[in-house]
């Protein structure tokens, strides 16, 4: 009877057959994800490893048994999609970034964040292209024309936000944290825009008309997808506010901030804009308005559940990227000059080098100008931490590589298939060797963290997790702003803060027009029958 | 500047020129859940509307729209995938199902809940099968075999849970909504496996040795579908208990338990076993141990986050069944004839609503045979509710019937087309019709759901919602066990009320050898600095 079951199932692949590699696959792409939760946490202790390097090594493990058991014919299970990854992966990464942002940390330092993710791109893109059209020229690598160099530069100027979160910690060091993600979101959307321009503008005539229509684009598309993400996070407040949500359900609240998000990010699609910094906004938006109208339950969930969807996501990405990264095909290429391809890996990996610190000093040299109290200022360790945990190319870089190389068929050009494994050697050794060195130069530099933790001691450093007291409605983030502003005395007093000024300024009108609109902290809503709710009113 | 910059936007399109098109459909989508949601909100209180409905019949809106501007060339946005429904799609609400159900009803009700969802589906699989055979004979449909009434059969054997869960309130009438639910579960994972047996068992010689190897092979994946579910959800409560995670992060708890559900389901599906018994019984065994070991806030994100993605699902499937009905393919080829197409569906309309009545009213009556106390037995007016709750089709028909008649290629066979065009008038049609009259039928029938709220009158009766209190770990649906079991003083008792007996032996064997293991209730993680979990030390 044995037998004859097992026949019969096997012949009870109806519904399955089509796709049972795809079964297959998904299965151990899921138990490799669950083994990287669990390793990951028992290596939490270790001072070396993180989650993203957990993941990346498992993924390489994984790809050479692979490989192995196939015979060298393949080592990843999925191909890798540049659409998986724009459209599925990173919108979850970054709204949730958005959404748990020390607001107060990002929009005190806007204006560094923005030197440093705009123009500093802008350099670090010019250094590496000028530095590979130079070099490259000499070596034996193909044919690449000067449209391919700016897309090289374009490509090793996106760094990998990603890898910089689980890196660096928003409780031990909140500055350096909000100038290194600012930055990081800010200059995923440069790198984006630069490569399409490339693409896409004439390159070989620049003169200074096109230079001014480039500024004007990113300028417009800057503007255009911080309102569309604004926008998006107040509908989303207003229609919880005044439909009333809580009265029912907080399926149906979560539900509704998870579609409206992804809304926003798909419509910037839509409208070519930058869905990353679209996303972004929309999530401070939402944790700032739409985040306190919402029952009890509710928020808690959102905290928690974004920042696991966050989770997995990332942990996908460095687990692709891993397993992606022994495909036989693109190496098959370069078999026959192993040295040119790391001699190429090892020249981007310095121009990176070079043009991280070509910006990273003379920008925070420039910034502290601005900053009159020392404690304000970026001191020179702090200076070398950002420009050491910026130099992570990540899955940005991956796909726009992908985009670049691979859409003329790389398998005929000898040149396409040496930029391809350069890209993946850079990202790896890049992600692994400076990723495992971040944590380590972090405590040399920055020993004690506590000259740093002024507006954030009162949590507990619990890393990566953050626990939500129950009535402690984001008091830890922007209950203390009413006491900390200083209230501008004087014409000099206000001059000398500018920043803070703004800031006070911001917190009138918010409470005289937005709150009454869009809800926000201290919108209460009323759920009968809620014992939760019942205690929140008594104690006020 | 303005032309200009709009020309440069739409030539910077290079990311997303491949899927432009899907950008905007998934727009459209997900701007038409978020609306859903809203309006399905705002008739919460109509006496007639449900989500699904409000869903089904935004979607069918949606497809006359996208019909009339597309100029009558298509109405659907995305093309209906089997492996979508089946594998993205399905395992959260099935998974939700198990993780909220009351295991207690559940259980008491197990042997009713078998004999409703397997004996049941059977007898209606029959009646159907042998009345479209004897019916469609006389008709002018083109040729149909032996094996397409049999599949015919299956088809219209599987009752739509999904829809079933959002018409009765596990609340209100407890019993009901196990026995209906339970049904729905288990008449699933019958159907399915209904419907690859009779593509693969060869139909022409019937005989008993064929009978034999078809209910052998039912128990057995009945059996390990059960064990892979349980075994998963042990593993997981035991990882989460032993490693100790919420010391860390309540997202890699969260993490853990989504993927390890995941990975059931599609172990499942590689191990062609029924994936959606895997997965409940992985989601009952997860509420029942790994939910208690983990932190506070996991517990209240977990049981929001499943239930808020099974809610989208939900409405994912209800709209794209709406939008995809007016497919202007399928009814090219009926166009002519239309009265054969009302005639078929009609007349299975008719056999669905005899082939339930011919099961649910004698099993009711055998299952009251079992039953001592009157107040467990099932009233007449329940095995009306009970009938008419599961007589809506769903998805599960429409992906078994697109898998049967479209592999050949519907357009070539007339009978094909009309099988299909019937199967989506079936699933409008009960959807529609049978959903609405659901809930007058249901407070016609049941006025006061008060004498069947006996364990759970303490829960506030607000549908759709489930407020978990922060410091009640479940006690609703499990602290009253205790108490509420008769202890067996004698024989006779023990006799009349089996049931009761072995959740007694149960109950004992899980305090003893099970929840020293796995953990469950009682076990608190301790998580240094969390305030919350300070007072529940504090309380004890």
């Amino acid at each position: 009877m044995g037998v004859d079951l097992g026949n019969l199932l096997a012949k009870m692949d109806i519904l399955s057959t089509s796709d049972h590699t795809s079964v297959v696959s998904i299965n151990i792409f899921v138990a490799l994800l669950c083994a990287c939760i669990v390793i990951g946490h028992m290596l939490e202790e270790n001072r070396w490893m993180n989650e993203s390097i957990t993941a990346l090594i498992i993924g390489l493990c994984s790809g050479i048994v692979i490989l192995l058991v196939t015979g060298g014919r393949s080592s990843h299970l999925l191909v890798f999609s540049e659409d998986l990854f724009f459209i599925y992966v990173l919108p979850p990464i970054i709204f949730n970034a958005g959404f748990q942002v020390k607001k107060k940390q990002f929009f005190r330092n806007f204006i560094t964040i923005m030197l440093f993710g705009a123009i500093g791109t802008l350099v670090s893109f010019a250094i590496i292209s000028f530095g590979a059209m130079k070099i490259f020229k000499n070596m034996n690598i193909g044919s690449l024309e000067i449209a391919d160099y700016l897309a090289i530069g374009a490509i090793f100027s996106a760094t990998d936000s990603v890898c910089t979160l689980q890196v660096l910690n928003q409780d031990e060091t909140p500055l350096l944290y909000s100038l290194v993600f600012g930055e990081g979101v800010v200059n995923d959307a440069t790198s984006v825009v630069l490569f399409n321009a490339i693409q896409n503008f004439d390159i070989s005539h620049i003169n200074s008309s096109i230079i001014l229509q480039f500024v004007g684009s990113f300028l417009y598309l800057f503007f255009l997808s911080t309102v569309l993400g604004v926008v998006a996070g107040l509908l989303c407040a207003f229609i919880i506010k005044n439909l009333y949500f809580g009265r029912h359900s907080t399926d149906r609240e979560v539900a509704l901030m998870m579609l409206m998000a992804y809304l926003s990010y798909m419509l910037a699609e839509l409208f070519y804009l930058s869905s990353i910094l679209t996303v972004f906004f929309c999530g401070i938006v939402m944790s700032h308005y739409a985040w306190h109208n919402v029952t009890e339950s509710s928020r808690i969930t959102t905290k928690h559940a974004f920042a696991t969807l966050s989770f997995i996501c990332e942990l996908f990405i460095f687990l692709y990227v891993g397993m992606d990264a022994l495909d036989i095909e693109k190496w098959k290429f370069i078999s026959n000059s192993p040295g040119t391809s790391v001699g190429v890996s090892s020249i981007l990996i310095g121009l990176i080098l070079v043009g991280r610190a070509a910006f990273v000093f003379p920008l925070s040299f420039l910034s502290n100008l601005t900053k009159k109290t020392p404690y304000e200022k970026i001191e020179i360790k702090q200076q070398v931490t950002i420009w050491w945990a910026g130099l992570m190319r990540g899955a940005v870089s991956m796909a726009l590589a992908y985009n670049k190389f691979t859409s003329e068929g790389f398998t005929q050009f000898r040149a396409n298939a040496i930029m391809i494994t350069s890209t993946i050697t850079v990202v790896l050794f890049s992600t692994v060797v400076f990723g495992l060195l971040t944590k380590p130069l972090v405590r040399l530099l920055l020993p004690s963290p506590k000259h740093l933790n002024r507006t954030l001691s009162s949590e507990p450093t619990t890393p990566k997790s953050f626990i939500v007291p129950l009535l402690d409605n984001g008091q830890n983030s922007e209950a203390d702003l009413g006491s900390h502003i200083p209230r501008p005395t004087s014409l000099r007093m206000l001059l000398s803060t500018p920043a803070h000024t703004v800031h006070y300024y911001w917190r009138k009108f918010d409470n005289a027009f937005m709150r009454p609109v869009f809800g926000g902290r201290g919108f209460v809503p009323f759920v009968p029958g809620s014992p939760i709710e019942q205690s929140m009113h008594q104690t006020e």
